[in-house]
């Protein structure tokens, strides 16, 4: 049983003991959709079964621009990262090939709202309140620390001291430690005492859980410091984690830049339902930027301050099991599932099924969830996402809202550990609810029953001519206290007006807070309601998707090096979101092939496939070597031969083989490589092999 | 001629006179960017000849969702607008069809910058200090007021009134004034002295050129009070532009929403010179969002505060003439110019002239600017631009940054005037400059020359040894100074060395600030230096489109109502843009009708066109009509006949004719229509015409 396992385990454990946990199971729950690196460790490997060199990737990745940090000519600003050329187009790819897949395929309501959000929303919504983190000053420094993160780190480095001091081996993650050592001073071997061990892999157990106030606590219990200059803190205070701004030119319009999209989608509920014709269900769409001021970012692309997003929110009627019209056709896709059962029983072993049955047997809530699931896992295989990386882990009942009914999310491995990159929740109607209840906005659905609903109740009538003469100043009040009289309640008084000709009411602040009613007054009969309209606040499925995250991962994925020479990184993007899909190699920069290099160009540009050509000095291998980097997957090589006789050689990035063929051939070959109409081994089945030049 | 023309004039000519203008003309030319409502009023009409009627096209708008303003719920926020389905996939084709047209055309490299952006980058680039508007506010109502805006208010109506009491004919722009008439109070009938009414025009005429203290002065002199309580108000005070926020933790980094994509793309110039393998000519670009806390957003989409931006940064050799490679393709595209020279004889009239032309005769100051100024006419029109409604303003001498070599703006004729939707500016060699001396970064390209250059030079030499001795501590203030002699000088001083044997050196703060060197401790000789590598800073053209501006003015531009029924709006939108590209209607709900619909909408999708089906209970002319209003270019009709024979018909939306034929034709017909290969004169002419329902 790993660590991270036990931990889950002591927290769920403490989360039924103590149900104070509630409030921060919501706060946990708001900077869910944030932040979840599963610090398991497991070695990862290529798909050539190296092992993944994470130093070499970052090298490779910066070298060719896929992202670089920003503002790096100033000093650099931790948690913000500038995507260059390729990244850029990945990125582009990416969000392309998502609203393909999911907004016109689904004929999805797509909107682009803005980030910055008055105060008064996200009062609403409840990030004002709970979308904070605890953070610890040093008063001498003024260094600031996350607290909880202070309180792992220095727990978890005691920790290891006692190993040692006991003679045990300790497992480091060098890289990892590295980092650290930069922050923590030298592990001091100390020996702990036994009791002590086991408080302090309690705490670790819990940290997720407690609030500034318990943070604080520890910290004076177990004197933690300022790990450098072993200095004191101040008590953790909160920290919210939305950038503050303020609207136009008086200050007394407070605002935020959004931390999701969701809130913008939301607000908008109204006009969509208007704009879709009444029609439920329906999903809306955003893709943009949100934020989120984290105190101390780390781990690259995955924590980040300014990140894009991609969410839909599916609004679906709460009547009716949440069934989706296209279930059906997805109910066959197998995923590899770890649900909150085995999470529980200290495991993390997946299971293979197929999203009927996971339904089908209630381990996904609903099909309407499990239908984003399957679709979910579609888009990620799309993207080149290797599938044996990829599971879906159910929320466990403490990590989730305490309005959410059920919450998977997508995770990927990489070399961080399992990294959350979708999650997809069931928000309920919390979010309506409460922005109808501020505002008072109708963001309901009215719908026309198909037949009237008959409504058997006990309704009360009063006599008003008498009622106001009798009451006076009082009517008002005794008559809403009639009024909001439970129909069981009801029941039991129409007995009692039948038998003693009279009832009493508790009406507070009137005489003695009894009142006392006679026949004369009232009347309690069981009538028949008849309802035309239905009335209801949508239920909201939402899946969420990290870009950036999702796009670091596959960087991982697709990333391997040639077995016979480490140095040359090898990115193998799927043709449909490579950046660039076409390499134009010449052989040199000869005059006679110019050209042929922009007929080639135009006619692949003419038929949507972007290319770049390169004509610098370099051999032609070292050529095709740096757009191996960049996940180009073919290249086509103009040569003296093609000069004569308009023959190509076209290169597979992959296998580096060669065919060559007709101009015609040639990019029919590119059309269909590029379209997934045929693979590599279709078109080398089909067209001559080329075995000449590939100099390095 | 008109008076906006006679403000340009009096303003180019207030500029003239007054040098200490440079400042604020700097500081206009910071805001150029953002807004330029030319309020040249004059009649707009559609293409079928209609006066534009600015709110039934609002009340359109609005009515199917193209945008909305934000947090309507909340009471709505100035200046924030939501797009809704429709407005987000006409931004999305927009912007998909500029980075095909721009980025992909010409291997741009694409950037994504973040917009957190620290203050010391927008220090440095002049945005904190310069980027900024005056305002006034009443210390009894807190109102703040636009300094600028409320003196041209305040002015134009009490000219009014003078007019009025003189029995002039005063012409009405109805709508400006009901809105004006919410903020001012009736427009008093007073007759002014002829003097003031002359000194009034000209304040108006220079009312963009005044600093904060002048427009303080102007508000004292001309006693300008609060237009609706008549109460004073404070001086004015700069405002800045930008939103602030703080960075990070600590409050020791404030920060700023970027106001422009650009500076992103400078600060990564290094990097993108590099991964272009050190080749210039290139061009960045990135597409985002920027920011401006405007003090008082009007105008709806014209004037917002957070906008999409997509932006060019051309770098090139300032040397040379700023060729463009690709100029000969676009040479003999004809634009419709308003020049410096005709603005400042006080007409708008435009010439018709080959941008060839206009680069040859100087009046474009450079290929590059020339070539940009063609291609971002062919992208216009390629979205649907009314060309006769698309004119290139050249900027006038004062409306240009000190530092600006040339700028035209393509301006779109709208309901609101003319507006500024592209800038096309030569940026020189400004913003490399100030961030590399900022940071010391090497911004610059290096680049070996092609013959080394030989250069014959006037040098100094020092004997170090003697030299140190007797000058002491001295010593490096005067060999600095020695070090600093300029060329001509030191020609002289050699004459003076070889005829008197010593020479007299001025050097601040020693001795008497006169030194005196002999032949023993300096020699001065011509001799040869050689170069071998060239350093420069490269020049920036910058086309900087506002995609938001675009997009209004396009709706604009193709909105028109069916001449039989006023009510029924039509956005022509060519089909490559148009929001939805086919609109699926069933005669009625049938069921045999489903597998049809689905097998069409099925095929569409994979060949990349969007539809929708539209199986609402309207008759299938209000289906129509609606989709008309959202600009679907194509629909195909499902009726009983497509049941038994698999025939469809196809109508347009501008002709409302429709065409019948087999599912594959009509297909087929539909690809070629949205690619744009034929027209639908083509297809009527090849296909039956179909002449049955359009029930209304």
């Amino acid at each position: 049983m790993n660590r991270s396992v036990v931990f889950r385990l002591l927290r769920q454990r403490n989360h039924k003991l103590n149900p104070a946990r509630a409030f921060s199971s919501t706060h946990a729950a708001f900077r869910a959709k944030a932040v979840k690196v599963d610090s398991t460790m497991a070695t990862l490997t290529t798909k050539t079964g190296q092992t993944v060199d994470r130093s070499s990737l970052e090298s490779l990745v910066r070298r060719r621009l896929f992202f670089t940090p920003s503002f790096e000519i100033y000093g650099g600003v931790s948690g913000l990262y500038d995507y260059g050329p390729p990244g850029c187009s990945l990125q582009a790819n990416i969000v392309d090939l998502w609203r393909k897949h999911f907004v016109l395929e689904e004929d999805m309501l797509e909107v682009d709202t803005t980030m910055l959000t008055p105060h008064e929303v996200l009062k609403t919504s409840g990030h004002v309140d709970k979308f904070a983190d605890w953070m610890c000053k040093d008063p001498k420094t003024g260094e600031i620390f996350r607290a909880d993160h202070l309180v792992e780190e220095v727990l978890e480095s005691r920790l290891k001291g006692d190993k040692e001091a006991r003679g045990q081996k300790v497992v480091v993650d060098e890289e990892k430690e590295a980092k650290k050592k930069k922050k923590v001073k030298e592990t001091k071997v100390v020996k702990l005492d036994d009791a002590v061990v086991a408080e302090y892999e309690e705490v670790l157990a819990k940290i997720d859980n407690y609030d500034g106030d318990e943070l604080g606590q520890l910290i004076t219990k177990y004197d933690i410091r300022n790990p450098k200059t072993d200095g004191p803190l101040l008590p953790p205070v909160a920290f919210n984690l939305m950038f503050q701004t303020s609207i136009g030119p008086s200050s007394n319009m407070p605002g935020y830049l959004r931390p999701e999209t969701a809130q913008g989608q939301f607000l908008t509920f109204q006009k969509l339902l208007e704009f879709n014709q009444q029609q439920m269900p329906f999903a809306s769409a955003s893709i943009g930027k949100s934020f989120r001021n984290e105190i101390s970012p780390r781990a690259g692309l995955l924590r980040v301050r300014e990140f894009l997003m991609a969410e839909i929110e599916h609004f679906v009627d709460p009547e009716g099991g949440k069934k989706h019209p296209r279930f059906e056709e997805v109910k066959d896709t197998e995923l590899s599932l770890l649900n909150r059962d085995v999470q529980l029983s200290g495991s993390t072993k997946t299971e293979q099924m197929t999203i009927g049955k996971a339904v089908e047997i209630g381990l996904v809530d609903n099909e309407t969830l499990g239908y984003f699931l399957a679709r979910i896992q579609q888009f990620l295989l799309k993207i080149g996402i290797d599938k044996s990386k990829l599971r879906f882990r159910q929320h466990m009942a403490n990590e989730m809202a305490h309005y959410a009914a059920d919450c998977w999310d997508a995770e990927l491995h990489t070399s961080y550990g399992w990294i959350e990159c979708v999650g997809c929740a069931d928000r309920s109607a919390y979010d309506l609810t409460v922005h109808k209840n501020k505002t008072g906005a109708p963001l309901v659905v009215r719908e026309t029953r198909p037949e009237p609903l008959r409504i058997e109740e006990w309704q009360v009538n009063l006599d008003k001519k008498k009622f106001g003469p009798r009451f006076k100043k009082d009517s008002k009040t005794v008559e809403a206290a009639v009024e909001a009289l439970s129909q069981e309640l009801r029941e039991k008084l129409a007995l009692d007006l039948q038998q003693n000709g009279k009832i009493e009411v508790d009406v507070e602040g009137v005489g003695n807070g009894k009142v006392e009613l006679d026949k004369e007054l009232v009347a309690i009969e069981k009538r028949e309601r008849v309802e035309h309209i239905r009335e209801y606040t949508p239920n909201v499925i939402e899946p969420s998707f990290g870009i950036g995250r999702i796009l670091y991962s596959l960087i991982e994925h697709v990333y391997w090096s040639r077995p016979d020479d480490e140095a040359r990184g090898v990115l193998s993007f799927p043709p449909v979101i490579a950046p660039t899909k076409v390499l134009l190699v010449p052989l040199s920069n000869h005059a006679s092939f110019r050209p042929l290099l922009q007929r080639l160009t135009s006619k692949l540009r003419r038929a949507g496939i972007s290319n770049r050509v390169d004509d610098s000095s370099a051999s032609i291998g070292k050529r095709y070597a740096r757009n191996d980097e960049l996940g180009t997957p073919l290249g086509i090589t103009v040569d003296f031969q093609s000069v004569k006789d308009q023959t190509y050689t076209l290169r597979d990035r992959d296998t580096t083989k060669q065919v060559r063929a007709s101009e015609d051939e040639i990019l029919q070959a590119v059309k269909s490589l590029v379209d997934g109409d045929e693979t590599w081994e279709d078109i080398r089945k089909r067209l001559p092999e080329f075995t000449g030049q590939e100099a390095e």
